[in-house]
């Protein structure tokens, strides 16, 4: 074309993040490959480019998870009811939204299958939300003395919660996690367990993901069912919502109580012991999408990339064995640095082949015509900086230089993209608001439009208790849930000023909390 | 003890083989910590040295299943009930033993917790006791063209199919596996990608798990409901019964025509896909316990052990920190040349602590004293070789040279255990039977106690179809039947001497089958 190019680059998504970020959200998954919906409701089928994803996830996470002491194991995927009815908060919480079994056959009726009616279960059987319950049961035979202590376990499986509206990898019927589970004879042991691997999470979140986090305590409106502090990792979608990424949970006794969970201390008495549990999910690969995406697609952190760079052979009649044998060539140099690397060689024209790769986000993306080959050189695009104006950014160089530097230049991908989002998380983190009015004030200008960017305001509060002064949390939760806006949790970075006052009550404030929008 | 050793030595696991394999079985599999029953009928926990067992096998094959071409996904562990209903011979297989989810939601009523009668789901939901008919409705979506083919996927899963008697590994309600699941536009190609993985099936079995075994067709009496063909490996346990320890199926067109797989073909036609689907799961340890087990315990095969070699520090009053470091500087040595090592620095008696890794059946048990760190030596247990008479038998040697012998040695053990099983397997296999008679005879002889060692025979058969032959088919395995014995399949590898008559039937035989019990 010889017109000039319009003003508006054309990208690659549709519609771009600044028009409908809930529809850019789902063109990316598309568009990347990534996952799609299922015949059964909310449940999603995870496609290889975003399975590889999470096994790169798993696989840095295990590591994390063995190094602190843990050991995986597997428990079943059934929980008796009864189990789930010990524990009354853990109901209150969790009882509205399970697949229940009721059933263990099908029979053919009037040329119908249904569940037969004489294969009725005596109990039913919940399809576990989550494991306190069924691990804690474990724990009950597995511990009796103090020298049983700590029980450090971990596993790997997938839980489902009957969600009524549901998002590829955001919100799902059925998901992927892990679940970490623990017991101790103290407070203070759990306690620094919950700490230790809520670090762990932070590190997975920044390091691998690039994605930034504000570490805190859930206040106790927000602590998950039966637990006695929750601590969460919040990350700042490009929406300015938050998604909360990881929770660590100390359960105190409530789940040795209801589980009957107790061991012999060294002087011989009976004693409860303390719990923690603790997981993330394929959630994170939403915010992985939200956080790093474009308008040109996803864009992968070289850490948790399925191939960190793709190779794509520009063939045209007769030189495509030539091409594939120089890929190969690059290919192998590249592995034998620790690269993980894929040559594509499907059967392609070359310019879909690099949109495709560009819209799944590989951080790198060679591309080596015939001209590349006779030089002994690489041209190649780094998917963070793509774009130069309305033309793609590619770069050339000798084949040896690029194998030499491609380590440190997937290092310096990896850092521009935490680098990016932590810069935009930080300018949109409103602080220095000191009443109720300014918090409204800032969640409203911008008219209550989904798509429209508000951040996060720290503010200072009286952190009321569910306990003690139930009412006034309430209440608090019903002006912020008017203004679709929760308490995502307080830092344990705080940086409470001198006398500050609750923007709630106007009471001595104790701490500061990130309020803000949430998926 | 001054006294001789009585004759019969004092082994650890109790009963012995020879006495109730049955009992050995479970005694091993408590002894060894590889798992536990659960409150939840026929669902098992699998604890860390048991799963640590299957992860590694996981990791082993699952590179075998990426080499060959395969990408991993995850699909919903729900299936609509009218998806099972869709596939005649699959209902017939599978409706008998289903988990069915009725419904999404639990309520008070009455003081108990009871699923919502007001939240009945419409259509039941399954939870997966394989996948063929929800991953063939994707294939239905992503396949089109002839370009499309060949769909080549894999996925780590959790399924269930309601079994009655349970027993840890071999028969679970939940079990853990894989499935690959693939279509081709060919009967030769998806042929071709059946006997593919059924030989890295093979590998995995005989390579890693060290467990020699059968490979072959399964008779069509015996085929996966719904398949074209059947293959199997079967391997021989030490109580001479078989073990179906993987399944390659060529599917045909049967689940391209119940869910509607179709491509359009190079001239434009439409045509069925033709599919397969290949899976081994945690039975595979049953399988491993059952060839390797003896009555000290487990053996595992240094290939798939969590910890190849175990150091146990031999600690006395005081030099538990010197013994501890000397430890620490041999594993890292160890781990340097890629060796999975563990230091167990539990708070044990040392005796408990080396009979624990016996029970588990750690391939290498150093025992570290003061003598030894003063020395540079290492006195170290071969678990395959465990036992001199009524002596343990322990080898000393210097540190350097166990370092730098450690993996050719772990080699050795590997070799070792192939070596015996196979030994084992060859001199229990009957060849030269011609008459039924004589199969009777043969599994009759020694009583139909199960826990006698009766082998498997070789047999000529004339291979009755299920399509033509029916009731010659029906009436052969009847006859099986009254024996417990099964056909478990035609070895790939036949040796039908020239004009042999078929045992059942006189008939003109057309192939050599195994006959054994089966678990």
């Amino acid at each position: 074309m010889n017109k000039p190019a319009p003003k508006k680059v054309r990208t690659a998504i549709s519609p771009v993040r600044g028009d409908n970020f809930a529809e850019w959200y789902q063109s990316v998954v598309t568009a990347a490959d990534l996952a799609e919906t299922s015949p059964v409701r909310g449940c999603m089928i995870i496609k290889p480019w975003g399975y590889g994803i999470w096994e790169r996830i798993q696989r840095e996470l295990d590591d994390k998870i063995r190094e602190t002491g843990h050991e995986n194991c597997y428990f079943p995927l059934f929980i008796p009811l009864s189990f789930i009815a010990r524990e009354a908060e853990h109901v209150e919480g969790f009882a509205k939204e399970m697949a229940v079994v009721t059933h263990h056959r099908l029979v053919m009726q009037d040329g119908k299958l249904v569940p037969d009616p004489t294969a009725k279960l005596e109990e039913p059987l919940i399809v576990r939300p989550t494991s306190e319950t069924i691990i804690g049961d474990a724990f009950k035979r597995w511990i009796h003395s103090y020298r049983d202590l700590p029980v450090l376990v971990n596993q790997w499986a997938n839980v489902v919660r009957w969600e009524m509206r549901t998002r590829l990898f955001l919100r799902t019927a059925e998901f992927l996690w892990q679940e970490g589970h623990t017991a101790h004879a103290t407070e203070a042991e759990a306690m620094e367990e919950t700490m230790r691997m809520l670090e762990v999470y932070r590190v997975l979140a920044e390091d691998v993901l690039a994605m930034p986090v504000t570490v805190g305590e859930k206040p106790d409106n927000e602590r998950f069912p039966g637990a006695e502090k929750t601590f969460s990792i919040e990350a700042m979608m490009q929406d300015g919502k938050a998604l909360q990424a990881g929770t660590s949970h100390y359960l105190g006794t409530h789940f040795a109580r209801a589980q009957e969970i107790q061991y012999q201390d060294a002087g011989g008495e009976l004693a409860y012991a303390h719990t923690t549990s603790w997981g993330v999910s394929t959630r994170l690969i939403g915010g992985v999408i939200m956080t790093h995406g474009d308008d040109d697609g996803l864009r992968v952190p070289p850490r948790i990339a399925p191939h960190q760079v793709v190779i794509v052979p520009l063939a045209r009649d007769g030189n495509e064995q030539e091409l594939f044998a120089y890929a190969d060539g690059l290919a192998g140099e590249l592995r034998a640095k620790g690269v993980r690397v894929h040559v594509d060689k499907k059967d392609a024209k070359p310019v879909d082949k690099r949109w495709n790769w560009v819209k799944r986000g590989a951080p790198v993306i060679c591309e080596i015509g015939g001209r590349e080959a006779a030089e002994g050189a690489v041209s190649f695009i780094r998917r963070d900086e793509l774009r130069d104006g309305d033309k793609i950014r590619s770069t050339k160089m000798p084949a040896a230089e690029f194998a030499g530097t491609c380590l440190p230049l997937l290092g310096s991908i990896q850092a521009r993209l935490f680098a990016d989002a932590k810069a935009r998380a930080d300018a949109n983190m409103l602080t220095g608001i000191r009443s109720f009015g300014d918090i409204s004030d800032y969640f409203t200008s911008k008219g209550d439009d989904d798509s429209t960017v508000t951040g996060w305001v720290r503010v200072p509060w009286c952190k009321p208790r569910q306990s003690s002064s139930a009412a006034v949390l309430d209440e608090i939760a019903e002006r912020l849930k008017a203004l679709k806006i929760t308490i995502r949790n307080a830092p344990l970075d705080q940086k409470l000023p001198r006398g500050a006052k609750c923007v709630f009550t106007g009471e001595k404030a104790v701490e500061e909390v990130i309020i803000g929008r949430a998926y």
